[in-house]
């Protein structure tokens, strides 16, 4: 039994730092790096790609709208067709950065709005697959378990990764509870190590009306913003490992 | 004997179009293709690769500097590893389209300042020969005649084309006479047409001093935009026909 | 009876033009002018300004989305606050050019996917105005006939100013009929012309099902990009003189 | 006695933070505010206003190049038109944010590589002066003591003040020691404070060579970021008040 652990790297822009990604990166699998959109820049790029690379952690592209205000979490009414563009376009612009250090992108994990329209949107999911595709069929997909990305990326013959939130609660049919509700976030680390445990070794979760529901689960969502994240992802690695569950890239 | 045409190209952006892509595509054989820092986007650079691919026009990269509000016109004073890095992002985003049209980027010209400040400057020269090289070693760099780019990036192993102007005066030093010079601007077509021609045959040309000076010619830039540069450009494939001179791409 | 003619003007970038600015300005009597957001850059600000006050045209600002690449026409799922802010700044950027050209800013019409959301969405079109008030409450706010941005700028205090279309078709409830739909727009002049007349004397309109529906006409939109759209102004100022109706500024 | 105490501040973006201007702005008597080019945007602006007038600070204008990638420290071949249009637009900005909050801007103080140009250039400080003049002739010019910035920001009319470094060395001819140079920043605090304190008492410097020279002295720059930097403008505040100098803004 195995599962990766992801999580988001290289938003610093310009002159603004952001995150930890140093403390993060020997702790996950995984690394989704910013490319220029929403968050990144060509220097941090390179630096993160570098970065990714010393740690042997799996190198995967991170597309955004183009936001840089919002940091790309604001949904915008975007054609399919402008969101195969950005997707191509920030795909290449990090197999440049991989290249030149002779690595490869491994996987795609949309960002923010873009990763949630996509979920719930067959247009916008169906784009975001088909540019993946035509850029690279080998690349893996990673989106949110049991969402319209991964039908979608599926269907036109990539391999994906569903995606799961150790401190999320879920709905009865599998999608996240929305933010705006107070449950929304699992506070208490016992009860998001549990749920993990649960994920990986059952692909069920148990939704916030008590029902227990199919979860594909091949990675896990992690963040490295302070000390509390921190603390939280050696957790999860801990219990995993302990229960016998290899952590390893997609 | 042969010579390339050359051609900057896509350099719409959003809502606004720019210079008369269609028009001038069927009489170059290079195109040079913003990459969305001074100029295009990703949905422009999509319709135009689809565009060159078409009309059988080899693919070049034209990375500029990240100004679009100065289209990339404007000196800035950038660090060598900056300009290493924004040559990697604009090429990858560039071959990320070539990917999706399964082509290729046959060549790169710098635009703009990074053009000028390529041809004068040696760190800048080494860093964007060192970008081009490490992306992919078989690309042609294209630069100014006799300048620093196109001798840095013989330096690092990289197949170079000399470009020459037809319509502007050089120095005796083989460099271009400033635009802000008065005489910097041939605007006689006949007279134009002739230093094309011995550019091409002899790989000489007459400086503005009346000196002749040896200049390597492999391609030629031209512009698309209006009913004067077409005719002029048309004027330019006919004389070196009727000379039996090939007009093909690098 | 009197009736103002309003153009989008200023809508260039750097190096991008766009519409001909000084072919429609003598034929209207207010200017909205691009703030930089959407379109329109602090160079191309000054000399919209100028070229406003030079045909005594009133000036007035078009506010947009910080969406240049999108031309501020994508909606975004943005907030009051943020919205409040940006309006705030694009006021102020534009009344720095009034400022060194001695004049001042007549009206704010939003532009593109603001201007239908405040249309539709009460918070965003409170948000605007409550942002206008704020800056300068004797602004005349100007926003689609029986919209609700109308009734939250009269309801916070400030004058307001009804946009009506030419060559649009409405809905039996007074709004556009959607560009999505065949007949959304008229394509015949006449039928344009005598809608104009019926709209500006009676503040009515014939709705796509044959219903008389009442508008407020304070204000008709008008294009300056292209000959057609030139000759149709023309067309209108003709057809309003004639029957005595004052074409004057808000 | 009296010497005033600036600091730049309202340099986040979007989702990220910069700097502590909590901490720092009850120990300043002026805020030079970022316009959204270099640094800050629409939201971080309204906020950064609101604080200032909170805490009885003076407001000033900090409008920088348009390169938030290179926060504006990077040289830009921009002319003197660009220049007077780019802070046109930013003063605008600013003041619409001080409508809403009642207040006014007090002073102006170029940013980073506009700063450093318009200290040397005289095209550039004339553009500045002019645009700082057109759009209110009241407001307080900030510049390096010594330089072109302030003489022609007083020849064209406007009042200014000298600004001074507590922690530089300077030439012999009043300007700042590079940073290039080993020596260009002065560590020691005693030294430091020493230095404050015969500039502002006795309007001199000693340069790095051991020479007396004038230097005009208006206002200190003092920085908020990390707890070093804080120390430190508490020990100047201390030190200039037990000598009996009045901190008050311009």
């Amino acid at each position: 039994m195995k599962v990766d652990l992801n999580c988001d790297l290289g938003e610093a822009f310009g002159n603004y730092s952001f995150g930890g990604d140093k403390d993060i990166i020997p702790l996950i699998t995984s690394a989704n790096i910013a490319c220029g959109f929403h968050a990144g820049d060509e220097n941090v790029m390179n630096q993160t790609v570098n970065l990714a690379k010393e740690n042997h952690v799996s190198i995967g592209a991170h597309p955004g709208f183009p936001d840089l205000k919002g940091f790309g979490r604001r949904k915008m009414d975007i054609s399919p067709t402008e969101v195969y563009n950005l997707i191509v376009y920030q795909l290449g612009a990090l197999e440049g950065f991989c290249k030149v250090h002779q690595t490869r992108i491994n996987h795609v994990k949309p960002h923010g709005a873009l990763y949630n329209m996509g979920a719930k949107n067959k247009a916008i999911a169906k784009a975001i697959a088909k540019a993946v595709y035509d850029f690279d069929s080998t690349i893996v997909l990673v989106g949110l378990s049991n969402s319209l990305l991964i039908s979608e990326a599926q269907a036109i013959g990539l391999k994906t990764a569903s995606e799961v939130f150790a401190d999320r609660r879920y709905e009865d049919n599998g999608q996240l509870v929305s933010r705006k509700e107070p449950d929304a976030v699992i506070t208490d680390s016992d009860e998001a190590l549990k749920q993990v445990l649960k994920m990986v070794t059952e692909n069920k979760v148990i939704s916030r009306n008590g029902k227990e529901i199919d979860l594909e689960t091949d990675t896990i969502c992690v963040h490295g913003d302070g000390k509390h994240a921190l603390e939280f992802v050696e957790q999860i690695r801990k219990k995993l490992t302990k229960e016998g569950i290899d952590i390893q890239s997609l």
